[in-house]
């Protein structure tokens, strides 16, 4: 079989471990060098394949690659960039194909999430109907887990082992401040839509550290009487409470409580600024002091704290989605399939993007306790395993280590500018 | 010489690292069984003096005392509660006399920051003026860093550590995203009044990591032109700016820009909501995309990331008030004296408590830039052995392990109720 080029794009909200994948990716792809000629990055997603700004990978040194493995964010850039439909921008799809073809790709693995996944299957179906085919394989990443068909998405554990270690340590900071000063502690979480990383939060309280923890989700709308009497009982009770809230908390009317009215490229509320409100109302209420955290970019990029298994499935997702493009697997994505709870077990399938595109897989209601404020052991079973282990970055002078690439362009073929 | 009990109490804020110096009062006091007897703990700081609602840190097992060594927080509880003047309320001072002396102690170990150096100082004061003298000894704590005389307090370097970690990080995030979404991030830091805080953000851009960062220090006043230039010329040359800045961030007419209205217990103003004011004026003015972040107590409650000088300091000012009461030294704090920035070293000096009592140190005018918005050679030969060294707790199901004490209740003696 003919050698080809590879094109690896970075897509959306950045992780701790999306680099991981990258890094699967180049090192796998180099394993097959029989097959796989250059991998091609784009620089900041899949613009720098619309603008033919292409970074060389192979211009990257053994240790710079590795490098990868404990460095957070997108080492090559990514972009809030979607494709419109074909119909609509068919100018666009033509000039990614004539990039492809220009770098002669044959494979194109898009590291994202739903809106990537609809992207990478539009190039799939493109590419074969201009008669220049491109294997178009998805690398799932997500810190919100809401790709459906995988049992979890890269991205997704490391987040969730900050926030429920976040809530841990600053729930024994209330408890030492409650008898005179703060508490109420209110922590505002990622998840726009999925109450995902909400529900990680709910991990932070176990039986070996009981928690008073008080857990507002997107899935259930927001009852400011229930939520009061809930956060004054566990007062009460416990002398402070920890409230966890998702940036998408939404009220009644189904209406978000934190709209701050401005959108991102796809549309989407820029959301922030739920956690002081909730903060206020309870001090207004209820009189309590409070305290209140925003975690915002931090958990999303705390490679410090990443979850050892996310980690190993950042890295098998891509290594998979490698060996899916050398078996002839098109419009697929490596999947995340869980044999067993306890212990552990998962291991990699392939699931087509036409199960995958668009569609958010929500909470499940049986993880939401019934009264809608905490979780369940259901719950609890399906999160625990995705935040184990540690896997500390190196550091120096007391700071970790993280790289950064040389990123060298690739010489453009195609010449003519293209305005995104 | 006859066997004293010790009194050990946790003020004011907490810190990742303030057990450390309780497990190495506990542990040495228990070295000197001889001399001391019990070591009780107050309920919630000095509050528990004042009702006679003691612990006895005996109860508690050696592996349990051990496990304060990587518990952050007050395992004994704190309090913010500052005792009046002896004048003012002469009934408090002998309330306080009245259960040490009802518990034969001899020894009092006060675990805080400016306000506790004064309350310590009229204990020994007062308690010899009364015909019950007791060794009073101030143990250096605060994430605020602004004791004078020791060269840093304890609790700050692992702060230090996590805001510089964090900032690097979410920058890294930043840098990926700022193509077509995100270009500045704002993090909003401790430090009511100096700026060390701050000024350890400055640690995350190093000549290894360049960073392109603006800090906002509170001894700076806030100039909306100048702030805005320099991000402004930030963004232009990388694509992205990251700002940090401090919740007691002033304008020029010397008024917090955060004021929330409502006070603690100590008079001092409630902040936070700095971070968001920021972004959304350079949002506003320049018509960046931005995301901000407040880490509030996930920055002090950190223990996951704690720096490893700090933890050995925590140990040495502990040791070393036990020590000092032993010899008799009286009204002092064990002091940290900076011997060599380059190796890093250092020793414990006592320091009289009439030279911290409520005495701030500032950060000094030429560890700041010339331009305000940065950190100078001098403040990072400062700051960079603070925050070495990691020292990661014990992590169970992903999770790190944190201790909770019996905290088992001394029988009352006095038996009269006291009102705080």
């Amino acid at each position: 079989m003919a050698k080809r080029n590879a094109f690896y794009a970075q897509s959306g909200g950045v992780t701790a471990v999306i680099n991981v994948s990258a890094c699967a990716i180049i090192k796998t792809a180099r394993d097959h060098g029989d097959r796989i000629g250059k991998v091609y990055a784009g620089r900041n997603g899949i613009i720098g394949a619309l603008t033919e700004d292409l970074i060389d990978t192979g211009k990257e040194s053994p240790r710079a690659i590795d490098a990868l493995m404990h460095t957070p964010a997108g080492a090559f850039g990514s972009c809030r960039y979607k494709l419109k439909d074909a119909a609509e921008n068919p100018a666009q799809y033509q000039r990614l194909i004539d990039v492809f073809r220009a770098h002669d790709i044959g494979y194109f693995f898009y590291n994202g999430g739903n809106d990537s996944a609809d992207t990478c299957l539009k190039v799939s179906q493109i590419s074969a109907r201009m008669g220049y085919p491109v294997t178009s394989v998805l690398v799932p990443k997500t810190v919100d887990n809401d790709l459906p068909v995988t049992d979890c998405c890269p991205g997704f554990g490391s987040v969730a082992k900050y926030v429920a270690t976040s809530m841990r340590e600053a729930a024994f900071d209330v408890a030492s401040m409650a008898k005179t000063s703060t508490r109420i502690f209110v922590l505002e979480v990622m998840g726009r839509h999925a109450g995902w990383i909400t529900a990680a939060v709910g991990l932070a309280d176990d039986a070996d550290t009981p928690i008073p923890l008080v857990l507002l989700f997107p899935e259930i709308p927001f009852d400011e009487a229930r939520f009061l009497a809930n956060v004054d009982a566990k007062v009460k009770a416990f002398g402070y409470c920890c409230i966890g809230v998702s940036e998408g908390l939404q009220n009644a009317e189904g209406k978000l409580m934190a709209e701050a009215g401005s959108k991102d490229a796809f549309g989407h509320a820029q959301l922030g600024g739920i956690g002081p409100l909730i903060a206020t109302l309870v001090k207004d209420r209820l009189g309590h002091k409070y305290h209140w955290a925003v975690a915002d970019y931090l958990q999303r990029a705390a490679r410090h704290l990443a979850s050892a298994t996310d980690i190993e499935q950042a890295y098998a997702v891509g290594k998979a989605a490698v060996k899916f493009a050398l078996a002839g697997r098109n419009a697929v994505m490596p999947a995340i399939v869980r044999t067993s709870d306890n212990p552990y077990r998962w291991k990699i399938d392939s699931a087509p993007l036409e199960k995958i595109a668009n569609i958010e897989k929500m909470l499940p209601r049986n993880f939401i306790s019934a009264d809608g404020y905490g979780i369940t052991l259901k719950a609890r079973a399906y999160l625990s395993p995705l935040v184990r282990g540690e896997d500390y970055p190196p550091f120096k002078r007391g700071l970790p280590k993280y790289a950064r690439l040389k990123n060298v362009a690739v010489p453009k073929k195609v010449g003519i500018e293209f305005k995104i």
